[in-house]
């Protein structure tokens, strides 16, 4: 079973390196960008068959190791 | 209008990041994990209200900055 993690920053929290793409954008003549805020994104091949175990372990990965749950939020998607 | 940039490793390219991933999380006992790849995120806001001027400019963004087009694909999905 695969699945897509994505970890964003929380609303607030400073991103220097959106802001050093927003600043590159601007001096590359994209006028069409407000804001960008960068985050990671994880494809995870999991041995699980049941979306229910697959989706509890990942949680727990999440909170474990892929997000700083201080600042970043994440969120699990099953495919 | 919103826009979600997602870049993520071609197949077949060496992914160093999600490697030292997976070898942490078997450490953590995660045994259910079985490949795990790192790709990166942008939360990208336009300034654009008609959606198909959005992603010409974001295909243009993400050949020319975002995206190493030898090693990596992008998808851009408007919100």
């Amino acid at each position: 079973m695969k699945a897509r993690v994505t970890v964003t920053l929380k609303n607030g929290v400073l991103d220097p390196q959106g802001k050093a793409i927003e600043g590159a954008l601007g001096g590359l003549g994209f006028d069409g960008v407000a804001s960008v805020r960068q985050g990671k994104v994880f494809d995870v091949e999991m041995r699980h068959t049941e979306a229910a175990a697959a989706q509890a372990e990942l949680a727990e990965i999440c909170e474990k190791l892929l997000a700083n749950t201080v600042i970043e939020d994440y969120a699990i998607e099953l495919m």
